[in-house]
């Protein structure tokens, strides 16, 4: 961590047109993100909608547009984004990525496109046979990296070997975690506990070069010890999506429950500020956006409803992972890995 | 309904000895069980054991006891558990159902276990190739059905079409519902997302005799409106052990945030009845247990920390599947199946 670059001398490219409230939310939070956090921001999409945007004065010098015509829309298939190229917003977005101009990437737009064009153009790193997407979970005892949440719906054991060393590395730069303890998701704590591909998943990650600690179940993404949970991307998109409803899920029925009686109405009122605050460590805007882990440069991808606040989050995310050079470390950790495990992933 | 049984004429054969409290609380839910519920109910463990536990004149008369050696251990291999046959209380109680005596079975031992000698003693319905567990969960618009919930963990799209008519003619008879509405878990509700299981499942649902809604995905599993989701027994698990630990840490969240200020421990003091209220919502013991549908007699199985309650509640369950002859609907829509998928299935 010695030679963490300066925040100034990063640059992180913004999807201007992704995401539902996009232009207006995503330049608000990119001028805050470059006020805030001192890095380089260029808003990429239609410069003269941008630009109209950008409040006369008061625009950090920090702050640059770049054109694009087209925008991915978000029902739009990956493949007929990949067709239009760099042409569109989220594909010159990763344009500057991949010619050097940025360091780290933004997007709120369609996820899918998102992880086709990044895929094709910046590439997986030497040894990654599929990029994962990676969410931040906020756990009982801290934060835990959930991967993959939806980038791979059939996965080959190989794949959650990979994810492990990903995401135990993410998990270093971003939780300033020594020694991420990795489980892997089944339905079992024991060995031989799984289905087909978490029995061979089990057998490489015993060997691997991470803190793995075995099988962890369903409740364990709430309560469980594991700093990272691999699994394959189906199975993490339904924990990840259940697990966020729970909360609108629990909140309802205690409400629900409550407004039924003069007691509880009072109790709900008085207990109002506490219950926002649990709220907030769930918003999806506290936390930014989900990295796709695996690909040649700092991708961050945000939910659709991204705002001001989300791009500010999303931007300091992805400046943290370009300081502490978060593609360098996974790269790192997979040339120790034995070869038969790279090649099995190539 | 019209031929519906009267619940004398129904017998429940208890594994007494299966459980965390077992035998003690499994004794005294029986004689509760048939007290409050009118059926007759057989306890079948070590008989010395059960005897001395019943209170000596106030014993049901509709409450017997079948002696059996062995008990089935907690962490006992299924093939183990096969090879003692009917000498443990676990193998005794599905004897009665097999032999006629009982119509349902509850045990609240060894899951594991439990399936396979109930797949081999009592057999699977034709045009059944696994059975599956089931359970309810109180979602936001009322009960629903997940299965499987961890007795297949690798499945065929087959088997998903068959987990959909069982539950489907589970929710008729638990529920109370006309036409249950049927969606298939998957990671996006439009058609084509999804992993190569729920691809080929989606088109076997869409021409199935069941009122099929589509994808739905994990936020549904809670907030959506399906009655029944099928899904494969490994996903099914996670998200069941998930959303059981999710009441937890909720509750422990709020009470942690509450708790660090004056007005919120006042809150909590308010609000205490209503947490409590909705707590009793999520705890096993209200459910009774989860059925397992497929074969041929009325299973159910509880959790390993069933208490008195549980059996009552497990006991309400079976007598009413019993009643509305569960097993026979099964039976009847499966033979509306077209022989294709009857012959995929076996």
């Amino acid at each position: 961590m010695t030679n963490e670059k300066r925040a100034a001398d990063v640059c992180i490219a913004v999807d201007g047109m992704g995401g539902d409230y996009a232009p207006e939310q995503i330049v608000a939070g990119s001028c805050d993100a470059a006020r805030i956090l001192g890095c380089r921001v260029v808003i990429v999409g239609d410069r003269e909608r941008i630009e109209r945007l950008l409040p006369g004065t008061g625009v950090p010098p920090n702050v640059a547009v770049v054109h694009a015509d087209g925008v991915v829309a978000m029902d739009e298939a990956p493949a007929a984004a990949i067709r239009r190229g760099a042409s569109t917003s989220m594909g010159a977005s990763l344009q500057l990525v991949r010619d050097g101009t940025a360091q780290g990437v933004f997007s709120a737009g369609n996820s899918g496109a998102f992880l086709a064009l990044a895929t094709i153009r910046l590439r997986t790193l030497a040894g990654i046979a599929r990029p994962a997407f990676a969410t931040a979970w906020p756990a009982r005892k801290g934060p835990m990296l959930l991967l993959d949440a939806g980038a791979n719906v059939d996965c080959r054991a190989e794949w959650l070997l990979q994810f492990a060393i990903m995401g135990s590395a993410y998990a270093k730069v971003a939780f300033n975690i020594a020694s991420p303890k990795v489980g892997l998701l089944s339905v079992g704590t024991e060995e031989g506990k799984g289905n087909a591909l978490t029995e061979a998943a089990f057998s490489l990650l015993s060997t691997a070069p991470v803190e793995f600690i075995g099988n962890v179940e369903g409740g364990d993404l709430l309560l469980g010890d594991a700093d990272v949970v691999v699994c394959d991307g189906f199975v993490g998109n339904v924990a990840l999506k259940l697990a966020e409803s729970a909360g609108e899920y629990f909140f309802g029925v205690v409400k629900e429950t409550a407004l039924s009686t003069l007691r509880g109405k009072l109790g709900i009122l008085v207990l109002k500020p506490s219950l926002r605050a649990v709220r907030k460590r769930f918003d999806h805007r506290e936390h930014g956006g989900a990295p796709l882990l695996g690909v040649r440069g700092v991708c961050i991808i945000g939910h659709g409803r991204a705002d001001a606040k989300t791009v500010v989050n999303a931007c300091r995310v992805a400046l943290r992972a370009v300081q502490l050079d978060l593609v360098g470390s996974i790269g790192s950790m997979l040339s120790t890995l034995p070869p038969a495990s790279v090649e099995a992933a190539t």
